[in-house]
Parts: C-alpha cells; sequence; structure tokens
C-alpha cells in the first residue's frame, strides 16, 4: 500500500478540482426532511443524506457530518453515518465528521481511531489542552487524515469564554489560536499547510485576519455562512494571498434550499444551491486575486 | 407516569445507601482486560464491563462510562454501550455516560436526547458557551436527569489554557465556574444541588476549595484518583460542611484491580478495591464531620 498522501495536499487539490473551497455541512433534523424519505426518522435522515450527496458532489469538494445528527438514533444511527460517509467517500468527496470530540489519552486515542478510520478529518474540542490533541495528531499523520481544532465558534454566547480579555493581552481564542498553530506545526504537507486545521466561525469577522496571522499554516473550516447570518464577503481575509487556506461551510441554506423553491424537484434546489454557493465563491476569490 | 426525581437527589439518596459518594469509571481497553472475555474486542468490553458492574455494584453508587472505549468500535460499540449502561440502571446503579458533547442548538438536543435516553446524567463541554448548555438542560430538567460541565480537567496539559489567568483576575477556569454556577442556578433538587454539576480534577487540589466556594450548588465530579495520582485526602475541600456535594471516580485504580493481585478471581479483586474505596472515603468523611 503506498504512503497516505497528506490531507491538505488532497484536500487542496479537490478544491482546485472543484472550482472553490466549499464544504456543505450534513444535519439532517427529520422534522425538516422532505416527505416520503422513509419510515422511521433513521431511514430518513439516511436516505436524505444520501440523495443531498449524489446532488452535490459535483460541485463541491467536501461535506461536514454532524455525528450528532446520527447519534440521536444511537446504534442505528452510528450504522447510519458509516454508510453516509462510505457514500460521500465513493463520490470522491472529503468527509470531515464533525464530532467536536475532546478527552485525552486512551480515550482520544480510540475517538481518533474510530472516527478516522471512517471519515477524512474529524472536529475536535481544545478546553482539554495539548495532551487531547496528542493522540488525534498521532493518528492522523500516520493515516494522511486531518483534524481541525476549535478555536472561535459561530455561535452568540460562543463569546462568553472565547472573548475573555487575558492578563497578557490576548484574547481566550487567541490564546487557543496559539496553542493549535504551535501543536499542528510539525505536521504540514507540501502545500506547507499543517494537517492541524482551526475551526473559526464566519460571523465573527472582525477577528478572522488577525487569527490567520496566529495561525498561518492551518486551513480554516468556517461555519457560519448563510442561515447563520454571515455572508461570502465577510470572510476573505482568512484565505491567504494565493487565495488558499479557507473551507467555508454552509449547511441549512443549501441542504433546506427547497423550502424556498418548491417549482423544482427538492434534490435539484439542493444541487442549485451548493453550485451557487461554489460558483460566488469561486467569482469572490478570482476578483480578490486579481485585485 | 411520575414525574421524575430531581437527579440529584436520587444521586444522593443512593449515595446515602451505598455509605459513600464513590463513583467508578468503566473505560475497558481491550489490551488490558482478563483473558478468555471474548474474541471480538468489542465482546470482550462488554463482557469485562458487565462483569465489573457485578461485582461492585453492592459497594458504590454510581459509575460514569466511558463512551470513547466503545465507540471506538462504531455501531457494535454503540449497540454494546447501550447494553452496559442497561445492565448498570437494573442493578440499582446511577450511570453517567462521559462523553464530553459539545455542540450548539439542534445538535446539543440530539446528543442530549440520545444520551439523557440511556444514562442518567452526562459529561458536557463548556468552550462553546452557555448556548451549549441549554438544550442539554431543558431535557435534563424534564426527564430528571443530570450533567456535568467540564471546568478543571484532571491531565497535566489542561493547565495550557484553563490556568490562564484573565485580566479581571480569575483564571479561565474560574470564569467557567461563574458560567457554570449562573447557567444551573434555577434547576436546583430539594437538597439544593442544581442538576448542572460540575467535573472538577483531583489533581487540581490548591484550586478545589475556590471553585467549591464559586459553585455552591454544583455537585463536584472528580476524576483523578488513584492512577492520575491524586490521594483522597486531597479532595476533602470539594465537600461541603455536612459531607455533601463531590462523587470521587476511580477508574484504573478499581477496575484493573487484578494486575496487582493475582492471588483471587479478578472479579473479586475489582469488588474489593471498589470496597475499599468506599470505606476509605466513608471514614475520611466522617472523620471530618466529628472534628
Amino acid at each position: 500500500m503506498p504512503m497516505p498522501e497528506h490531507f491538505t495536499d488532497r484536500l487542496l487539490e479537490a478544491i482546485e478540482t472543484k472550482g472553490a473551497p466549499v464544504c456543505i455541512g450534513i444535519d439532517p433534523v427529520a422534522e425538516r426532511l422532505p416527505k416520503g424519505l422513509g419510515v422511521e426518522p433513521v431511514e430518513a435522515i439516511e436516505n436524505f443524506s444520501c440523495a443531498v450527496l449524489d446532488a452535490i458532489a459535483e460541485f463541491v469538494p467536501a461535506v461536514k457530518v454532524q455525528l450528532a445528527c446520527f447519534e440521536r438514533y444511537r446504534a442505528a444511527g452510528y450504522a447510519a453515518f458509516d454508510r453516509v460517509v462510505r457514500r460521500a467517500a465513493s463520490l470522491g468527496l472529503i468527509v470531515i465528521a464533525d464530532a467536536k470530540r475532546n478527552d485525552i489519552a486512551i480515550s482520544a486515542a480510540h475517538y481518533a481511531a474510530g472516527l478516522l478510520e471512517a471519515a477524512d478529518a474529524v472536529t475536535v474540542g481544545t478546553y482539554l489542552g495539548r495532551d487531547s490533541l496528542e493522540p488525534f495528531l498521532n493518528i492522523a499523520a500516520t493515516e494522511g487524515k486531518g483534524l481541525f481544532a476549535l478555536v472561535r465558534t459561530s455561535n452568540p454566547d460562543g463569546d462568553a469564554l472565547q472573548s475573555l480579555q487575558l492578563a497578557d493581552g490576548r484574547r481566550v481564542s487567541e490564546a487557543v489560536a496559539d496553542l493549535v498553530a504551535d501543536a499542528g506545526c510539525l505536521c504540514r504537507g507540501t502545500s506547507g499547510f499543517s494537517l492541524l486545521g482551526a475551526v473559526v466561525g464566519a460571523t465573527k469577522v472582525e477577528e478572522i485576519a488577525s487569527l490567520r496571522r496566529r495561525m498561518p499554516q492551518q486551513i480554516f473550516l468556517i461555519p457560519g455562512i448563510g442561515a447563520q447570518g454571515a455572508a461570502l464577503g465577510d470572510i476573505l481575509g482568512s484565505f491567504d494571498e494565493s487565495g488558499h487556506g479557507a473551507l467555508v461551510t454552509a449547511s441549512r441554506s443549501v441542504i433546506y434550499a427547497f423550502d424556498s423553491s418548491d417549482k423544482c424537484p427538492w434534490a435539484r434546489a439542493v444541487a442549485g444551491a451548493a453550485r451557487l454557493l461554489r460558483d460566488e465563491l469561486a467569482e469572490l476569490l478570482a476578483r480578490r486575486r486579481d485585485s
């Protein structure tokens, strides 16, 4: 078996192929799905997720699958999650498991081994410090997989802790950024980016450029576009001068696009929303490169 | 169906019955188990966990089951976790799912619904702020269940973030303690304790009394006894004057007690270690009450 390619090299190649760094969040909630997808909720969310993947795979390089939506249904949900991830992989999509796991020692290693067996990357918490990241880093480095560490989240209450000012002048989120930059510095691909990326919410516009300076080697996974209120123009500071270094995530505004357009089959509305997001971001990045 | 009793009232009653606030951590790792428990690792950890539960149920009020050890084996592991939790419940044990989940909105609600369907309580992260706790609080309050929020962890690197000094003089962990105290203040049982407890590592001896003052209504879940190096005497500051308010957790020093004693069947060594811990803590608390 050949040595696995570095995660960031695979990711950048997929972005190049599809035309823009867009990631669609697969967060299926039973109550919001089109009718007729299954008798049981867990069956409906699996069928919906697979149909969404089929619809968007042509247009986007990556998907982020929310574990909670599946874990809601316990072992049956976990089995469905595995099948959804396999479907995404078979469609050539890079799959990020949005798990936000955070534990230490053998427990962290267990989470890493289980989740990275299926997905290409996983989101991880940071509150427990560097020894909660190391077991994930070891397994990801060996297997050619990636991680995205929670640095600055897009929810309103993220500020309660993340915005607090430290005695040394940094905010808490900046201290976490420094910790992540340091922990990831030995795991870079040929692109120069580290397999340890960072979750940075799109709604924190005024902080994105400063976090980019603190984490030059981290690929930013940026949730909060669309339904959470941020616009694409807000997050341009997360890209470097060549237009690399971020992966923009939209979920509800794409996977529920049929809510506001009942004039075509639902999966076509989803595909259209994904393509539109891809085209808009590609154009914004091209205009920025040329200016 | 009668209204569910408040979680902390049930917990305090169980502690009273068994004689001391001891919780055993069920963190089974396939490589450390006695031989002959199963062909597949997931079968062996399930059989081991159930045998440990049978051995200790007479002596302790509660167990904390580590999700990571089961999730390592994906859907099969999740199914095994559910059976282990049911076994613990059938033995009259209070079951805490050690999941450390942290997400927002519907994702947090999904985690809460899934995990609290099985267990009596669940550990949750705090980095995402109060809106990551609310969905858990809502479901726990309705169902008579409990939560333990990560405030101060027992691992050495927890200091990297949790010990940082804020501009207002508090440490980061103290700011999180204030957030937890505030979020939990409306959810108290007849005992006065909130269904929202706090994880406070036993290894952070010098901080325990100060965190107790900041969180008078939180039951502390205290890992780090035994294998992680802390002694029972170190954590007396986490109890209030009547000897209430904390649940002391030991894992490896109890569930692998047979490592250092091959003179009796392994399950008897485990039972003996649990009973010894219970007796030691009961004696310490009685001596403190009488002094």
